[in-house]
């Protein structure tokens, strides 16, 4: 069955390749598909495109089969073409005439439009969960072990002292940056394209105004042309903001893979959450942030996968656009799985105490040491040559005290001010708004 | 001369290896490196790490070094390794030893750090700038030119009426999604990495906050592991940013070369704003916009080429992040040349009356005839197939008349709403704050 | 059952986080691993450590799963890892103790690694037989329809006459540049990485030259270090090549995508080979071609996608090898379709005669004009302005006979010469000494 | 001075726009455009449409010019638009009008095509010459400390005995699988594009095998479609090729870095060969190999950028292409510096003895041990339980001989063998048949 069949069958070896993986990625659309036509019947009854009774048998149905949506009993059948096909012949099944009406006032394409975005809303909100769970373990860590001191690297030479608080208090600092990134997705996403048709608008006397409120978006896409070009666009810029986080973890991901080698030692997990050798007896592999660090660098490449898709396509849908899903929404279970683990992780991590009294950790310490006569009135660049003779004649001797005060340094994480910027930035999300749009919606 | 030297001399051919194109790309951060020691300098002063008398031979000298730089009469010396040594080279040749005080307190690190945060910052706002002035050229014409109908393609194929105003105007809306972007960017960009040292802090009791208010940064980078992992990570997030508003360019571009093909023959240029070949006298080639586009487009590679110079390097500085500038630091005069020669092509483009007057365009009109079955009453399906059967077998008659009239559409395209927008995310950078801690650092 | 589980359980979070989608994409490698344990056990039987009873036991064996997979009746079972250890399940169910030796001597790193190579040269050989079917049709077109012009389109301006035969036979010499990559790739995965275990060799005595002439290798990956460096950097090879046929197909689909719309209308398929709209009756919408491009588009993001998952990890194995198996085992499938359907699609085109009638293509001719004036001993820029003005001032009139004569010009395509190139290039990839090779170890 | 400047000026925004870096560009293609055009012009004379006494004045200026070149006396003159106009200006200057007739039978569009695979052939000898200085070095250190042991990772985990030889000499064996990419590239390169004018040929009667052969090209670009087709895919080809050798010179970059870091020490530089730290008196950062991975990690990327900038562009010439020159052009400076750079510093590179008497190693021999199990008679997984309880009940004493004969292995490095097929690949370039066309063409 495809709606737009007419008295011609199409090769099946076309539909196929046509096709492709869309009715199972169409799956993750269905709830969403669900919500956009409540709204959308709910205005064109406001406009006279819909009877009352047939209103109130669509929002009946329609919400019936958002409950089966929700508890799993929704599928796209082999013969349907993609779940807006699906959910218009399950309620015409169901309602008879009415259910056909649905689609008054609307193409595929902005079906797709405010299905892609109000799924994309789900997915921010989830991943957002997702991350401050991880933020709130990473500023845990950072509180728990803040006294517990261990080599800072410059170019990967040992450079000045840091900590346990430094390390992962870092980590939870950069969440707070890459969700300007989501916030900046979130802003894009939440606007609504339904009413747009197929990029060139209706001559119906649609209230594009109305079904905003009703789904809960802050603002339109207006310019119908531009609805249609946010198709791409859109989810290169949720693309980019989820490699923001992901470039976080993965580099957290190597950071650990490289403290778990046996060369540094800084810390270990437990046998169970690490995977052994078919070789080696002895071995204890960090596979899960090797993973993690894998995925993530995958998630890095999707912007550019989907520019490479979009780009010099001149304006107006095309059908490459279809398969920008299938790099896309795995992608989000992937990402939110990483933070899930990596927040699992974290709860079980050991740390290493009195790293630094190894004595190949001494020149940790030389910069401190020439602060100190610094601050006695010796100019820098003196104090400095001086001590540089020492460590090459082998003279010099660290003081391995550490008294650092200024904002965010070893004795002063300030760990509330970062907490209080990710709170600032998540707050202007407005999540509420939505959830409280879409409650009303489907009760 | 360089400041790190102790008695060892580095071999030429590593130095020339090691320096590459770093003069050329610092002298654009010239400006900020001297607004940033006239903030480090008072804050040393507040913490008696420089006495009254050195502050005022530093700030006078400083912001007279700042004029010469926005004069253009600062280079920096081939003997002289950076930025930051020929200002201090310059103010002790001048003011003798107060100048070589300046460094006190600071690592190169987060010296290049904020540097580079207070650059982008600037550049910044000339991208919003030239894209303000870019998205008012597309409104104008969206606006006079909104009566003039144009094919709407989709799949490239002749699809539904479409217009001159929503075709400006689609690509005016799509700038406001870019300035979420750059939102983001600018967010992370306007927050204060200095005081980080080296990426672990200092000895010294420094005020950060202090810095951060002279500076006019909303806010800090706190965590002082965190401030030097931003390198890389806000030239990504820029990138990002800047990507959005190309792809925007870059798409438009491949309209217009499309639209000035003979084929389509929408638009034109006049004959000065076009090239001519050497072989083929009649052509009147499209070179600006070709230009555009591929300039955009690669610029649209430069988030990914960051990626793949950052990823998988541990914490703690790298050399590899200086190379990041070599193409960041010309794609923003390259992104404000495409913004500024689009603006000025924009404003000389003439666009083509009656195109809808060609028969070849006629389908255009079927979804109208099937809307205006459907408005009499005879369900959508239905009217669907009729008309779609009178197309098959020539009789299909369009009615040439087109009354859209909900938002965005060709009736009611809302570019009101669509200046309300822009207006409102530029109005969240807050660029007079900067502006105004600015100017009073260098009065 | 994990082969290297000791007496600790790993967590099921994290195994089902480990384990991904690993069993399904390892079943594409089961009949290049039986073929590697092929060789392997002779090898070992060799160098006596696998007798003559349990070397006849296991060849028996591990032939009959050699066949059940050709058959399609293999399958990885949920509580087993991965193929390597069903493959070595299934024959120490059947056959005993003999099944476990087939291990000794190896890792399972350089089991994948062998596994890998295997697999990769089949599907090397599959592209390029769908490749010359491609090839094929293009000659057939290019010869077909030698004698009707097109526009020659630069700047997308309409510059000088061009043929069917010279687009369609464009794309096929194209093809044989995109060999030469393809070639490279084979000549990487044509090498034997077996016998290096871990990435470190092994204290074993093996015979390495002798499982490269049982398996049909060119050459081994001598040293054991860069056997298992091959592992990412083989994948990004092969993704470049294909990468390389992907960008001629996408290329050639934009071609089509433009040629098949109505401002052009150089060709055209039967209505059963496009698809229709759900709101616009007269569509017949090119998505064969979209999808092609997009598909080709996203197969061309694949060399970098690999790289940004390689790119700074040091030598030696790690896990995030395991995921580049996710994009690419799927390109191959994809890639192989798009050349099917194109072919396909091919066989089906429509051109259009007498395109270059119409007035509007008048210009085209101008460069003959010139010439015409230079053979007659004009020099060449006064008869280039001479044209020039007479264009300008509408004087100018076409002679519409094109003789071409040179080498690879409308009037000589040198089809002929261009197959000669294809099987030159295809004759040196060596594919049935391969194939021989293969037959006799598994007879 | 334009030569296709009719009577109309064009703006000079636009000019300066549209000229951007080029002339900077072309200078770098002098010398292949004065080749073009020798060959280009005997060709002419052959066919009559050059005479005797033109044809000798121009072949005698040309060389002249070509001369000034490689002496580094020529320039391109502001007021010129590139290198073609200039050569083509100089020699009217000194010949008078025979210089004007070198333009017959030539578009602009081939003449770059052909500058472009002339400079790209000699830019991949140079490159291959460096790689080859660098395989050497590699080859040499293998053989030179073959003998020392150090551990061998995999998962970064200390795994099994590795040693310098292996380490040293997979790099080496790395690039034999490059030259494969390069050889791609090569003969990608090495088709003559001259003759097909702006892309769809002309009606002079070229003779395009002729200027083949004079300029040494293995074979044509028959096609003239495809010839200019080949633009942006040669680039692409060649980037890729180039990323390849990059991504072995940055792997080994990061191994440097990894074990130059203090917690590794395994390798070390003399002082003057790192550098130094503006605040810590102690630092010897390995600058040159953090350089080293940064430029080819960027290499790396340019194949995508490249990409990005031709994709879904029609066939037919594109002004985008000229902007493909800016990266690519000084990659070549880039990689062949850091092959340079890399080699002179591994002739200075000091290897640390006795790594493996640190009992934190103990643990590499692990699977000697198993294997000295197996082949006394003891199955392999039982041989492998054991040892692992060996090891967890801290029992484990390891036997620290490493006996590895088999090919590749620690003590059977078959560098010859990888020489061998260094050479072999290297020999199939064909550069002296290259050589010798040019070296008379130019005599």
């Amino acid at each position: 069955m495809k709606i737009w069949q007419k008295n011609i069958d199409v090769d099946s070896f076309v539909e196929s390749f046509t096709v492709g993986n869309d009715r199972l990625m169409d799956l993750q659309l269905a709830a969403a598909d669900v919500l956009g036509s409540l709204a959308h019947t709910r205005m064109l009854n406001s406009i006279n495109l819909m009877t009352d009774d047939d209103l109130a048998l669509v929002q009946k149905e329609l919400k019936n089969i958002y409950r089966e949506i929700l508890a799993g009993d929704f599928q796209i059948e082999d013969s349907v073409e993609d779940v807006h096909s699906q959910v218009e012949m399950l309620l015409t099944q169901r309602i008879g005439e009415a259910g056909k009406k649905i689609h008054s006032g609307r193409s595929r394409n902005d079906q797709v439009l405010v299905d892609l975005k109000l799924y994309f809303r789900t997915e921010i909100q989830h991943i957002i969960q997702n991350t401050e769970a991880f933020f709130n373990v990473l500023i845990q860590l950072s509180e728990r072990y803040k006294h517990i001191l261990i080599p800072g690297y410059t170019h990967l030479q040992i450079a000045m002292p840091s900590s346990f608080g430094l390390w992962f208090g870092a980590y939870a600092e950069s969440l707070v940056d890459d969700l300007e990134m989501m916030k900046a997705a979130w802003k894009v996403c939440n606007k609504n394209p339904l009413g747009s048709a197929a990029g060139y608008g209706s001559s119906f006397p649609l209230n594009r105004t109305m079904t905003t409120q009703l789904l809960g978006f802050e603002d339109l896409n207006y310019n119908v042309v531009y609805a249609q070009m946010g198709r791409g666009k859109t989810e290169r810029i949720l693309a980019q903001g989820m490699s923001s986080i992901a470039a976080t973890l993965a580099k957290f991901a190597m950071d650990v893979c490289l403290y778990i080698n046996q060369n540094f030692g800084f810390v270990s997990f437990p046998a169970h959450l690490t995977t052994g050798s078919s070789i080696m007896p002895h071995k204890k592999n960090p596979d899960v942030f090797e993973l993690i660090r894998s995925r993530c660098n995958k998630i890095q490449a999707l912007p550019n996968e989907i520019a490479l898709m979009t780009t010099n396509l001149p304006s107006g849908y095309h059908r490459d656009l279809q398969l920008l899903k299938e790099n896309l929404f795995p992608a989000f279970k992937s990402l939110n799985e990483c933070l899930e683990i990596a927040t699992f992780m974290l709860e079980n991590i050991s740390v290493k105490d009195n790293i630094l009294d190894d004595p190949k950790y001494d020149y940790l310490f030389s910069v401190e040491v020439v602060n100190n006569e610094v601050l006695k009135g010796i100019p820098f660049r003196e104090a400095y040559r001086t001590i540089g003779i020492d460590i090459d004649e082998g003279r010099f001797k660290p003081s391995k005290e550490v008294n650092h005060t200024h904002e965010g340094s070893i004795g002063n994480l300030c760990n509330d001010q970062i907490q209080r910027m990710f709170e600032q930035v998540k707050a202007t999300f407005g999540f509420e708004k939505v959830e409280k749009a879409l409650e009303e919606l489907v009760k």
